[in-house]
């Protein structure tokens, strides 16, 4: 196929066509690996035929052995003329083997002890050995810079208007913190996602034919895998592993989005305090040859709205008829397109991030504008402390009469007889913050360092 | 690439794999349509500044011509290099024409002003040209099965339980009146979608640089596409256009949906009222060979829920800071996947219904079931229109009792002497009501006939 | 009920405590205010049932005179006691009235032929007589703020960077257009609610008994209230027209969302274009007395985060299997809170955006910052124009220059000897708008009145 | 307020009537109860103010006793006033006490120091202390169930369609197992709901104006509430950890939903394995008066509908530029209405279940419609087992055989002679589930009982 021809933008434009980026991908998240995965299935459960003593060694080998070359475009072949999914895998796998071994294709098992288990399977692969290396990669990135700016003052916003000061490795630090935790959860439901072998009704029907211990037998063909069996299953898996895992995946991506919408008020022609790295060659604005946009950033945040509405598709898939219906079929073919859709952002990011220009310059000069305002809360909470009864009131008049005189806050309260008496009785590094609002930061710089050893440590990096 | 490199689902399996779904979507909705669009736009700005004056006759037909060249795969290569979408078509363009006509691409334009109004033309003729004869034809489906059913009696049923009767006629014109009303808005918000051409913050800079009238010039290049003017716009038109068109498909996705839903529960083992068309080489379940699913419905149901929470995406894509940011750009082209799943969604229904097997026999099992209780309904109320004081009660009771005795419900009534006066006074039509239950189907034929009637009319089919 | 006692956030916080609000409200969304109405449906089938000859002339007074007394909390008590509410409804109509009126309280209906006729009958009522009020008040106040304000030059925006100037007024005059639009398509949508009376499953079965017109009968009982039927029903209305009122009311919720978006940016410490006006009492912060906040633009915002996502409910609603199932019951109660969301917040953004602070000397000072880089764009498509083959690519490496050297690109260009021939073609208004790019504001101005006009016509106001 | 004045549905309907849950959620999740848990962290702080030196002991023992006494109704007055919700709960603490106390009155603290922590607390204490308790009433109402029915024979279902056999115990079981889930994630992401106390920005600006260890001073006020800190924390809590715990309460939801419309289906009219418990002088319908529907169930469903897509607010409140915007406060209050539609459902669900009416006659009607059918999945597999190189297909064939001729599959399997040598070969309990299919059940006894132990051991019960 032409890749243009493609509709999805993840296929033509922010999967495809990157050599790399489509080798980790495919692997675990395109349509060959769907049925890659459903084959090791296939080859698991002979595997344990052969080993529970139902088939020999000789089919169960002859199976195991055509599972490794049985194709996606065959089986979409033999789909096309049967209408069934794995029937046709299955047919694929049988055309392979002697009529010894046919009858142990498939053995005992119903289309979603494949499906079910397959993707589970790839999905905990997936993040193991690729999603996880790319977000500790990027956590990586912000620790660095957390580190780096640790000590670099910055005004502090909320609501967007200047607080108190932080410093810019501290608001990085936020971002450590929460993505840390993010990748702890990611990895934590991707290992509990969970395959199963009961069966068409999850009763083990067919498996209790021959089995006393059936569900010994779904252990052992998951052991084989790496998985484990949710505590009860119908013709599927209980649908809520699948929906926290996504959801622990899709949460990531919010703290993403905040990471990059932060970033792009940073860079605010006003602001100015962080930029995108920008090539040489690179064209800003088809119209604009001045403009530098903060278009990956931009990119994130979209990508995020494309992909955070997703989980009500997780939530609405809760819902399953009885022993099933498959209304959730064609639903869960879609799962691979969020965590695409994280591992291209995540991957997005960690360049931006790592290229980040800090303007240290505006940073302060930002910082400068307000400073004399900042004094306002340490000043009313030291003249608190020191029995002021009304400090807070007392105070914001003061900020209004710097408003509408123009004198600084601080000439006012110096000047300001009432207040002598408390100010006189301030330790003198206390005075000092009230002399230079930029020792205001209270602990930002040492919890930035704790905050970045911590998930140093928790994560192993 | 390798179609099942893919990880969209509608590239690999619901669009990509079959020609003629695939011809008819990718003129409108691949990234190979969406350039040839982008290029109609800048062919007919050159035109019009030929027009205008601005530039020769020759440059303008170098520039039409050069439009018809350009291929995505060489924009995506420049693009690579510049990082510029836009700018990258430009450069393509500009590299196929003489000195004297390179000025006079993309003049005065912004990029969205030529990616709007692309996006706004294809999706406007995909509707046109290819979606409402999809819709047609499945109305005309469901018209010609709501004709034909018009006068079979059927257990009409709210919360599951059975009612009073219908016919299945009837219940199958709700769907073609509810997607009748779905067809019109679809068409009209599609109609309804708007180009620009009033630069970079709306405000028609650089075309007021060359024009006194640049809002003149902005309509004649759209009109040129067919197409027309926002009343205001900043970089982008107003998103209200197109959250309104998405919203149309979107609801009529949900009434796909609904339809789905029905047809599922009548095929249910108990009911067996419809089935879905079953080959004989199909394979109703990979290990329970005697199974017939309703499949395509549940795969509608199934899709519906995949689509619909996309809708969250437009919503907050009305969002965009001041004169716009960019971070609706990624989020933006994802819309053509809805139209693709409204349209794959509504091809499968329409082979579906239109061979769906009707069981009139079971139809009528299920109605004789509760035939005998149906008739408390009319009974109530002609007791009441006949004077009795608390009818509603009174025959609670008797239906009770009926549950109770194993009795008949007809055969209490017509024993009840406390009855008697009432029923005395019915007229012959109202008693003959309640011996024949099935005649209590109000107007259920005549409305159904009237309502395709109505719409026949109204879609001119 | 203490008030405080209250859950819901729109009770006792946002709708309750204000009588005024609560006046406006309580009229159409609260419990009373849907008794109320079905008590009018109910009288108004009590009229229709005279005109027709059902029932006696004075059996219709008394029972419309019983549906002008009857009380919620009554209504609710014979709820407790048979546990269904319509029935309990009629149960206390029917004690008010003689044993002649009795049979024909609710006579043919179904509880759904009042529940959904009273719905539909309420909120365009409440769109008609309260909500378009306060919309209309709110488009004059943005449409004289934009008037105001058409020749305050400002800062274009895009991706959060300066572009090219736009005015204030332009700006605002954005929302004036889009708001307009939302304004009609909520009008339309609630004029188009629909009602119904084709009884249990909408066949009509119970009106037939009496009429050979039923849907004559349902048209004259609508026609007392102002409504129309759908063209088709089953036991409710079709719920496509509920959808398209909520989808025109939170997509309206979605344009104030930008605005308030737009307005908090503007009142970032470093913009300060704009500002919430703060009365001398209030305070800013608990802890930082110096505050101003754009608090109510943040709770605008914060309003819609709850509100949009209601929508998936609506889509959600809009399956009901066959003739109806009662999942739809609870979830369509909630309906009356996005109403009063939208109200509530339209009412504040009115009140701040009345009294909104203005900043002109932070316009003009933001604006001067990237004065001279806003040459950029006409000074490319003017030498565009005159020839120049590479124009963009050649004002591009002008502007990095610039940034280099720290020199103006205004005296870069002027000094440039390439471009001294492309200059000196120049007609004198082109070359003013490179010595005073403030010039470059396109039709800002006369597009800004051009919508005002346009809106104030088409809205009457 | 007159409660039927009230907007919100669950104040006016599902909650605010019922004195009892009235009692249970207003302790919790009313406004009276939000303010009452500020009051406790204020009083918290002053108590550790006092531990740590900064006041007297009697300073602070004023201020928790006055914090014992303020009202909501007050601090709204006060806060109608000076517009700031924190401050004017301060104001009346204040009011109360010496001026000695006054000054260390919300001492250092920054309002979501206070608002964080209040929710965080109050949310856990509800689930500590109310809602795990309805849950595990419900648990183990499913849990008797189970147990009871556990050996009863009910057709499995897939698609809606007959498939193998379970027992009604064992489909319940998967009820069991998934809420078991649920209460255990529900329980895990309250307790991990997190306080702070790090000030405006979260540097503990103001607190390291007093304290070396700031972060010990947080601990120690969360301590007294039995909280603890985030590892990082700006103006508030970081947000993943409310989103969690909001999760986990939605995603139980689901789980009810599911399995209400399971019920809701086995309702049905021609299926009627369960029904609704029925009252005598319960209205089933308003005007057909036999009508018995599935009413709770249906409600659950809806209100699952109305909440869970309220997950897409906390999604998005996710996102607070810097060091936070204000744009999620709103939204979080209505936190507290999920939590209240939970519980009212639950309950319901629970008072439902435990009188659901089980008709075993019905279950064993329907399972007998194809119980000859269900034979084909073990023969096919004890076919294939015995070598049968083609056994899915050719077991296919037989059972279109059986169709056509409308003999018993079981008959013709019998007299088919090529499956003779196959038939011959098996043991005598295979071949005994070819003859008593209510055989092949596998193992749903056993599991059922397993997972029910499973259960009460792991929550106690």
């Amino acid at each position: 196929m032409d890749i243009f021809d493609a509709i999805s933008p993840l296929d033509y434009r922010y999967y495809g066509r990157s050599e790399n980026i489509k080798k980790e991908l495919s692997r675990f998240l395109s349509e060959n690996a769907r049925i890659k995965y459903q084959l090791k299935v296939e080859a698991a459960l002979a595997k344990v035929l052969y080993k529970k003593g139902i088939c020999t060694e000789d089919a169960a080998n002859e199976i195991i052995k055509a599972c490794q070359s049985v194709t996606a475009k065959e089986v979409y072949e033999e789909e096309d003329r049967i209408k069934h999914d794995i029937r046709a895998l299955v047919n694929c796998i049988r055309k392979r083997v002697s009529e010894e071994a046919k009858p142990f294709v498939h053995f005992s098992a119903t289309s979603f002890d494949i499906i079910n288990t397959a993707d589970s399977l790839r999905y905990k692969e997936f993040v193991e050995q690729v999603l996880v290396k790319v977000l500790l990669e990027f956590e990586k990135t912000l620790i660095s810079i957390a580190e780096r700016e640790k000590n670099t003052v910055q005004a502090g916003r909320t609501h967007g208007q200047h607080a108190e000061p932080v410093t810019f490795g501290f608001a990085v630090a936020e971002y450590v913190s929460r993505f840390g935790n993010c990748i702890i959860k990611i990895k934590d439901s991707a290992r509990n996602l969970k395959g199963k072998f009961s069966g068409a009704v999850g009763a083990y029907n067919a498996a209790s034919l021959f089995f006393d211990d059936p569900e010994g037998f779904e252990k052992d063909i998951l052991k084989e895998l790496g998985l484990s069996p949710a505590t009860h299953s119908t013709q599927i898996v209980e649908p809520e592993y699948m929906l926290d895992f996504v959801h622990s995946v899709i949460s990531c991506f919010g703290v993403l989005a905040n990471l990059a919408d932060d970033m792009r008020h940073l860079q605010r022609s006003e602001i100015g305090e962080v930029a995108e790295m920008f090539k040489s060659v690179q064209v800003g604005s088809s119209t604009m040859p001045h403009k530098r946009n903060p278009i990956n950033f931009e990119n994130v945040k979209s990508m995020w709205k494309v992909f955070f509405p997703r989980i009500n598709t997780l939530f609405m898939d809760q819902i399953s008829e009885h022993q099933r219906d498959l209304t959730n079929s064609a639903s869960s073919r879609f799962i691979p397109e969020i965590l695409a859709g994280l591992y291209v952002s995540v991957k997005r990011m960690n360049r931006v991030m790592k290229n980040i220009v800090v303007d240290k310059e505006n940073i302060k000069k930002n910082f400068e504008m307000s400073k004399d305002m900042i004094t306002a809360e340490p000043l009313y909470i030291l003249l608190a402390a020191n029995g002021h009864p009304n400090a807070h009131e007392y105070v914001k008049q003061l900020t209004l009469e710097s408003q509408k005189t123009g004198k600084s806050l601080r000439e006012i309260v110096m000047n300001d007889k009432n207040l002598k008496p408390y100010i006189n009785k301030l330790k003198p590094e206390q005075r000092e913050i009230l002399e230079n609002p930029e020792k205001y930061i209270g602990i930002a710089s040492r919890k930035t360092e704790n905050v970045c050893k911590y998930w140093r440590k928790r994560l192993g990096i």
